[in-house]
């Protein structure tokens, strides 16, 4: 049983992490920040993990003792793991960030897209992008891990069998949406129910966080190509789940898409290819770390079509980041990963 | 005061076109048939209706007592209109049909999606497209108008701009979603509370019978022009809205296209062009005869995104189809569609 | 057309108060104010009120300025009002105060339940309590009204004709409850839609502040009689509606409650007392000014179940209080109230 | 490892017992029977359970094949298990029935409230009622279980502390919401997302069948006494969640009821008594076993209310099966059911 920490435990991605490790039969979790929640029990506070967290308590603790814990997650605002991570790998602490704090390799443009100088940029080379469809070998070996966004995860599962055979080319189009956990458990005037509930509406249209991860996941798969991707996301009424809806021009249409994406997945415990004709349903991942597709080529003609979903908070966060704990100790890849989707 | 009757009206844009004409000042109901709910009173199935048709039942009258009504609305499934409408535009009865029947003027690809014989080709050449911002002149004169399909007035209102003005070529996405009314108020399987809520799916992705109305609009639009449209239609947890996110690639890239759109829509009351940066949310049509629009070229690329939302069974359906009958005979455009959506 | 003056206009009572105001024939809104959004224009914050007031803008004038309106709702905070009416009254308008600043008689109770003095207490007595139903004649006469709360509408409405008929004894039930628009539109934890959605519970059971406003209305209709009510308000996910299921002892087994509720409201255009054996449905008066009810005594025995609905936003805040307006100046009492319950 | 059936398995109910058992240490899924949907395979249904039952298909056994199994749960319509029951105990096969015939010991009462002669009179002295915080020692050696229903489970734990301690008389009002999923996998009109989302309304006023069964438990528990309950359910829009809010009169205020319950279910693992002042969410125990509890006597008066949630797929049916078979069997009680409620 190693002991593990989590740096932001506030959040939905941190009561996730709460939740998914409570049943994991090789991680406990003995540390857990907030500042604000200082001495309040995680029990009170989440009534689910009553009987699972009896005792935990936030806390705020120093970086030494947060280093006496064999890895420790991030579940916070960007810009938080920068100024602990050097700390914690000096003890021998794996580092596993669901921020996006080492998620891209150019320092210039994490700066742009974030909007402040860079706080770590000596660990961005030795952080290994956490997608285990990609990166599995790496992973083993790595000390700090940059778990993907949830976005990209869903985004890049859908194009990687294309984009690795060399198959698409032209502008892209990821037209993807989230259910209203993706904006976290801040009070914002967007996510009250009353705002949310019975609407749908695109954000971030001219340009979104995710997109230069989309385009550096693309960009590695394909040996370096850099690819004319629109990515927009839009906002709609559930909890969780990101459905994302690819667009792109095939170069050749003899290729079998079905065989091609179930022959490229087919190892991967978490990666679901449907079967031709059922597209895939984002409650059928509520709760569970699968991403499922499906791959079409409507009319017959020359754009295809790429379905993918996960939950947010599952495969697109917190349940992918315990995926990559696992890989890093050596456990099977589905320890505290096992619990069935939630449907209806 | 005309009369009007509504034939098939248990459905939800039959109650949808109650809710709108109980308060339209010059056109009542006389008469709404339904065989199932033959003298059942309007009022004992819907009780927000209780105080506006305290008397109006449910009937299954002949077609020569359908047309003593000035007008009358199809909202029922297709193929029913073919089979009544030559006799009451001979009672001199207009026609206005929420269904598909009178949408495409090639017949064989009317057969072809719909997989029955039309059963009436004869009234296809006189049938108008009853989209008032194409085709304002030519309702004015009709006798028999073809009430758009949802998704076609939502894609057709927000491509029509670029379309006519020549600036988009290539393939061209519409991936759009609807609110689960779309379905209608079928007891279906996938319709249930439980298995459309908390979810977002794809359907139809090989071929929605949408298709070959949007690429004729599309056609008529540009003098001819054949376009490579994929539609992809989403499922989404609401009960009204029709949100279509719309990727093309423009050719000009030099031309204000926040000052074309506005420019196009300037005369018409129903289609608000957003202020450039303001994305357009389904809810602020819910119940509204509304479309509202807003125009991207993200990351000053090639791709130029329209947002494109409107309540499928106001705008997408029972609104469109009195504002059809306003322009008809000639009264204000917005009589009995003054309503302000509801929000929240 | 008279001049009317919203305070506080941001929340979900001042933009539904601008929704229904929008269609009234006798009334037109001339200032809105607000310190936070001074400057802004309410087009801008409200899509779906572009059409409505183009020009009108949040300001923060001072009492003389308001005081030039005909009228002048309040949709603020407890307490504000306190200080403002005096002034208004003055200058002759009309004050409608749609917050709990002057529905307690006794003003030692109000203090007590709001947590702070009464900042007008020689107001109290000349305040009307605008429940039409109840008031109707005084609320002609009136300059200050103070518009019920949401609970107490619904519950009142559903006990008044037994308790005026000397009809119920011992323990008293409100299990009420509401969507989520009645905690406003701030932004609190709680009322985030991933907190709110696929969610039900209780809250102040303890005590609610409406409780006193309950116990003092039934307390007028029985000619002075002090009720021992139990009062359990729940949060349900949806956004507008309050539902009350009201259990109470009949003293005679022989009354037909249907009849006499029937009997109670025949003159009542916006209380609908559902035929024997229909269920109110709070969706049936969404966005309508209506109370539904329905009146049982089930398995024949001693205690009379009456189920009470309506719209918090309509009947419950806004609607109500303009009810009150057109009561004031003479208008027919449904003016700007006429637009159906939108269902589905 | 056990082999269990189930019959019914197309139903919300038999999918949740997949979905448990699915994780479940000692038992597993050999047969699962549907005549519609005889030959499908389970995972082509439901795509949750994809990688849990990649072979299991639907099938439409002999009783002497389904009398293999070890045990088998009825996860069907009233009537189903009384004409199969007999046979399958004959051979041996344990049987755990979640429909209503086994739970009323008044063959007369059952008669009455489903409509139908009882099929299986004799074996009615023999089932035992499965709510196992009652009748845990009779549990372990029963052959025939009748699993309770959905809301007397959540009324029954709420008001057993009190009914047996004596400490209640008077009217008793279980005013209770459910989710949609109660209303079954069936396509009913009310069942449909836009009937059903952003409404709640009661139903069954005059008579539920879970009444008799309520009013049995209690009497059991209190030695015979006869209540008299007023039940009246509500349909809230969510898809799971029972919501009970039970009042009555206290005999005695000088009990420290909180202390009660408490002690009363100090060694029950299910049934979580919450903190003094803590108000149960349904979404707490979405997806989990748990009953969650408050219990409080507002304004210091004679009315005592409960506050009972549970999941009614889990707790309200498949998972208190699940629960019966462990204690059945001798298992930890939680096998099968240690899956922490998903919220958000």
């Amino acid at each position: 049983m190693i002991k593990v920490g989590i740096v932001g435990g506030t959040g939905y991605t941190g009561v996730e992490l709460l939740r998914l490790l409570a049943l994991h039969p090789q991680a406990e979790v003995s540390v857990i920040t907030s500042r604000s929640e200082d001495g309040v029990k995680v029990a009170d506070m989440y009534p689910n993990l009553r009987d699972y967290y009896p005792e935990l308590t936030f806390s705020n603790p120093s970086a030494k003792e947060l280093g006496q814990c064999d890895a420790v997650f991030f579940a916070t605002p960007h810009g938080v793991a920068h100024g602990l991570a050097a700390e914690l790998l000096a003890e021998g602490t794996k580092v596993l960030d669901l921020s996006a704090d080492f998620r891209l390799e150019n320092i210039a443009e994490w700066e742009q897209w974030y909007g402040q100088t860079h706080g770590a940029p000596e660990l961005v080379t030795e952080a290994v992008y956490g997608l285990p469809e990609v990166n599995r070998e790496a992973i083993k070996q790595a000390r700090l891990i940059a778990v993907p966004g949830c976005y990209p995860t869903a985004v890049q599962l859908g194009w990687l069998p294309l984009v690795e055979a060399g198959l698409v080319s032209g502008p892209m189009i990821a037209s993807c949406a989230s259910g209203v956990s993706g904006a976290g458990r801040g009070t914002k005037l967007g996510s009250l129910f009353c705002e949310a509930t019975e609407n749908m509406m695109a954000y971030a249209v001219t340009g979104h966080r995710h997109l230069p991860e989309i385009k550096q996941g693309l960009r590695r798969a394909s040996g370096g190509q850099n690819f004319d991707v629109t990515f927009t996301p839009h906002l709609v009424p559930m909890i969780r789940g990101i459905h994302a809806s690819l667009y792109a021009t095939v170069q050749d249409r003899t290729v079998d898409l079905q065989q091609l994406f179930e022959q490229y997945y087919q190892h991967e415990q978490f990666v679901d290819v449907l079967p031709a004709g059922i597209n895939p349903q984002t409650r059928s991942v509520r709760g569970a770390n699968y991403c499922r597709l499906a791959v079409y080529r409507p009319q017959d003609g020359d754009t295809v079509v790429v379905l993918s979903v996960i939950d947010n908070l599952v495969k697109g966060a917190s349940g992918q980041a315990i995926q990559n704990l696992n890989i890093l100790f050596g456990w099977p890849e589905n320890s505290g990963l096992e619990s069935v989707a939630l449907m209806p």
